[in-house]
């Protein structure tokens, strides 16, 4: 139960309750599952390419060559990268970071994977670097840290627009946001 | 209570609870509350320049010799003039439209306070129109309305940044806003 609750968005009483349904399931099932779990961890492992997870050498952005491999879109998690294809903006590739930085944390810039992205910015033709990090205060600043390394490349560095939410109403927008949102506000289109 | 019910935000178990209310005060509290609201509702009128709400002929914001009368801060409503007010960002002055366009509700463009904001930009110096109208449907097709209207006027139509919401986390972004802040990207500065 213990082990079960550090999974992430379950709580104690979710642990309990699975445990009680794991008591409760066939043996075959319970066999059945616990070695899905096992052969997943097994074969999944950081894309040689981005570090985004993936069964095979290369993942399935990195492999398709119709993705555009000069736009690198640095993110700080795999699920961040899954969240970004969703939307259907973007045909380049990805560099999966593995967190963000947080003094507080202890997690310097040696914990993620920028002297890769460097590496790969300078190594490979890239047109465009866009920091896709968290709109939060450790994603800002896990995106300035990268932005000023990537300075002497010369390459465009750019970030995921801040402002007001789609299908919003300016009442609900907090300060900060409605601040940026004016702050940053973008030419019309006629 | 059928009345107080109209209110916004008053369900009819509000209506009741303070329905209720008054009929357990005193007459004179009641009497009081009555006569406030009326001279509220009779001293309370649009500004002759902004159409905000205001006391006077000219509203603060426009009386306020400090805020420059080039640049045009265009809202749905007086309560979105006063959230970009408490941002702190702006130091123009508005024009409060009075809706939204609606064709659905019958609200057309001859509903809002756009052939005023024409004869405003016209006849005297502006710099920039800043649409800040709701960020969904009718406040888009709003502000697409007006900047078509203003093209012929020369002057600089700008709309509030579509994106991610301040301090949020990626993960929870829906797919439409996360869309908008990635074709909306800025040049990450260093």
């Amino acid at each position: 139960m213990a082990e079960l609750g550090k999974l992430p968005t379950i709580g104690p009483r979710t642990a309990a309750r699975l445990a009680f349904h794991i008591l409760d399931a066939d043996e075959a099932d319970v066999m059945r599952l616990a070695q899905l779990l096992a052969e997943v961890k097994q074969s999944v492992h950081p894309c040689q390419v981005c570090y985004g997870i993936t069964e095979a050498e290369v993942c399935r952005v990195c492999a398709d060559p119709r993705r555009d491999p000069r736009y690198i879109c640095v993110v700080e998690e795999s699920k961040d990268l899954m969240s970004i294809e969703k939307t259907g903006e973007f045909s380049g590739t990805y560099h999966v970071l593995g967190g963000s930085l947080s003094p507080m944390d202890g997690r310097g810039p040696d914990k993620l994977r920028i002297t890769e992205l460097i590496d790969r910015v300078t190594s490979q033709e890239t047109v465009e670097v866009i920091l896709a990090t968290d709109p939060n205060n450790e994603g800002d600043a896990t995106a300035n840290f990268i932005a000023r390394k990537l300075e002497a490349t010369g390459v465009t560095v750019s970030r995921l627009a801040s402002g007001l939410p789609v299908g919003g109403d300016l009442e609900y927008a907090d300060d900060a946001t409605l601040g940026r949102a004016f702050a940053g506000r973008v030419l019309a289109r006629h």
